[in-house]
């Protein structure tokens, strides 16, 4: 009885740890706050850089103060950086200007210029259309893409959103906007991804791939 | 033949993220280091804290800096905590000093204070015995404990290590070491977790419960 009493005493109880200093608690609590983990994941973490204080919590506490100190917004593209005026994307003369991906965030520009595959400039919109969450076309900032293919000249606007239903919403919202405009936008291709196996693919996956063949 | 180049290429460079400042780079690689995470998680990590400065980077930061200048380790037992000359626990008056649970690891003592199921004091070890690892008898600091043993009257020790091969050959020594000295020396029970179906246990936990049942 004893043991069941304690176990559900465990499960429902606040996670105020009263036996660890308020510092320690703190620490552990704001950082199961970031993505991905919890209290658990946290606890191991902070033990970790409290055992390696050394090697592993005054790097990283150097490390971020840079970081919160340096990195800001760009205010043409909305990529995060470390720059004086624009970031290092948008003042590359060696990237073409006549061509503009849209991502949702810095992590798929990020994810993109990993592969090394676009040599142009970005525009990142910060969010999709959702009417769930209730966001509608504000949110896209589409008047500064807009401006600014008025003034590069821009050729090509490549639209690189999820395919998910919020991002084939934004998609199909975007290249509207830009064909009542006369400017070009294309969209990622929808297909088998490198190295998958058809018998494993879902039904939507191979329906694109059929209707896109060529 | 060019996706299959790319997606090789990506497949095997080395981690240097050219196209981000060098402090962005910097933290997603030491936040990578952590344990239980990854460069992806850390690059998710890294985006949440930017895009939340204020609410996440900022607070992080000066927790962080706190527990890097007051947190020490507690010369009786080996806690980790702030305070002056000893830890919370071996300076509780209320505790029972009579009585010494032996732990592996600080998220070990953590744990075990979470179930509020023990009231006396810890002797954290810092280490299993492994003849893999090289680690002998000197790691566990026994004489330590001796020590406290031999100044407090200690009634007894109970020993709490995880029911590994390494926990158990520990746990075997320690309590050998101490019946040589004549100090009772108790361990956890083996057998059915809480809320542990039958049909779903392991051979060798189904053996232990039906060798300790009573």
């Amino acid at each position: 009885m004893l043991c069941w009493y304690m176990y559900l005493k465990n499960f429902f109880q606040e996670n105020g740890e009263k036996f660890m200093g308020p510092d320690i608690e703190t620490l552990i609590q704001k950082i199961s706050r970031l993505p991905g983990l919890g209290p658990r994941s946290a606890r191991r973490i902070v033990i970790h850089m409290i055992r390696n204080r050394e090697i592993s919590l005054e790097p990283l506490l150097l490390s971020m103060s840079r970081v919160f100190e340096n990195v800001k917004t760009c205010p043409i593209c909305g990529n995060i950086d470390v720059f004086e005026d624009i970031c290092s994307i948008c003042s590359d003369r060696t990237r073409r200007n006549d061509l503009i991906c849209v991502v949702e965030s810095v992590s798929d520009l990020w994810a993109i210029e990993r592969t090394s595959c676009f040599c142009g400039q970005y525009h990142v919109l910060g969010g999709l259309l959702s009417s769930i969450e209730g966001k509608g076309p504000e949110v896209l900032m589409l008047d500064k893409l807009i401006h600014r293919c008025n003034t590069n000249g821009v050729a090509e606007i490549i639209v690189a959103l999820s395919a998910t239903v919020e991002g084939q919403t934004t998609d199909h919202y975007i290249k509207n906007f830009f064909a009542q405009r006369e400017i070009k936008a294309t969209s990622l291709a929808h297909g088998i991804p490198i190295g998958g196996e058809l018998d494993y693919l879902d039904d939507g996956t191979l329906f694109a791939a059929f209707s896109a063949r060529g």
